[in-house]
């Protein structure tokens, strides 16, 4: 189980965790796998299963699985029976038994811009490797169909990964980058953005069982906000690759100086 | 199955939608109940099943149930099977239809200080509050036990969820308040906090199944790697109640200017 290659190739190639949301079968990880080869020894521990929604869940109140699989052809695959921030865990405490030089997660099959970022298990991966002290980025494509073309999204990858190996950013700081579905030549390129200003109007379909009892599906419209320039809904409106800094300290600083008064006054 | 309070008797008093991650038989939410019932009209709408460690999990990929159930006396209990993010966009789509004037969320057993307010499902759902414009408080008492006194608990949520409803937070804010473990009396007052810098050095106790297969328990220890006496692990520490001011925006504004040369350097 655990992972025995030789210290010395460890350290010829930067060691690159590849995990998801989606699950180890869905065509997003292979795209990323086949990027990540190019740049390093890449190590795959994703879910088992799809585990969209999953936000920064991790699995307490049950033990997991972790079986090493055969799915992409001269590279370690394992599967675990957790969320996204579980297979970080797994993979540097029990595969790697240490630290990879990046962690990626994706490509995820749908936007993770804006709000989305909250919601998202491809995220909360990356956010466990920052959390982790690991270079990483979370890699999304703004269609949500299985069979969308998956190129220009490998260039884009691929060349994020190899600059943020060559340029890291600091500790406690991770990347959320999402790609228009457009062909890679009509790319208008690279912006550095904030997470723009949006939220769902939930609705919930209601429906009935075969047993008379009701259920409800969750759905709704994604609101936008937010007219900023800088945002990354407006780069992926635009053709531009949007790129997220993102932290996982979330204290409110702005709003520490305002509070204070509270402290002798409740 | 809608709430239909009369229009007035919401008017007179705040709206006050109580949840938790525990579940709603656990003693946290009930003594959350009996705090609030003392300041508004209480609706409960909480999971049905314990989801500690959901972070900010929401279910799409399979239908929810959402039921009526008599749990608390003189309060209106809905059970929903999905997490806790979950049970408030029910809420506020199904049950209230209307935005409630608070969310408060908890008591959880156990801390939800410094890195924990990313894996806490009982943050996850104050976070959601916020997320839809509500004014939101996520209570955690820093005692893992069902067992655990909640009477000083009880006695902190009510002035602050008070104190919150008379001089409200800034759109885009809520509050982590985490209570440590003394009598009231004992409690040297609130401490307005910044989430602490620390992390888990995580272990997987390794197990075999009755068939010979491994599985894994996640564990580990929490690692404080902040001396600020300025954190909600310090005030903790020292018998204060500890309040960090949070944000759902992720990105890290810090690192916007220096990656802005990325843009035509990928």
């Amino acid at each position: 189980m655990p992972y025995n290659e030789p210290e010395k190739k460890l350290l010829d190639k930067p060691v690159i965790l590849v995990t998801n949301d989606d699950g180890i079968t869905a065509p997003g990880i292979a795209a990323l796998v086949k990027a990540m080869k190019t740049i390093g020894e890449v190590v795959v521990v994703a879910p088992d299963s799809p585990q969209s929604g999953m936000g920064h869940a991790i699995t307490v109140s049950e033990p997991l699985r972790l079986d090493e699989v055969k799915v992409f052809s001269g590279v370690r695959c394992f599967q675990a029976s957790g969320t996204p921030a579980d297979c970080v865990k797994l993979a540097v405490a029990r595969v790697l038994h240490r630290k990879p030089d990046l962690v990626v997660s994706g490509i995820n099959h749908g936007s993770n811009a804006s709000i989305n970022v909250i919601y998202s298990g491809t995220m909360s991966a990356a956010v466990e490797g920052a959390i982790e002290g690991i270079q990483a980025i979370g890699f999304s494509l703004v269609n949500y169909s299985h069979q969308a073309a998956m190129d220009a999204s490998i260039k884009v990858a691929t060349k994020l990964a190899r600059k943020l190996l060559a340029d890291p950013l600091p500790q406690g700081t991770l990347l959320n980058v999402n790609i228009p579905y457009v062909e890679y030549g009509k790319l208008k390129g690279y912006r550095i953005c904030r997470q723009a200003v949006a939220k769902y109007e939930e609705k919930f379909d209601e429906r009935t069982d075969p047993n008379g009892r009701k259920y409800y599906w969750l759905t709704g419209d994604f609101i936008n906000h937010d007219n900023g320039d800088d945002t990354d809904v407006w780069a992926l409106a635009n053709d531009y690759v949007s790129i997220v800094p993102v932290q996982f300290d979330l204290t409110a600083h702005y709003a520490i100086a305002n509070l204070k008064n509270w402290e002798g006054n409740v």
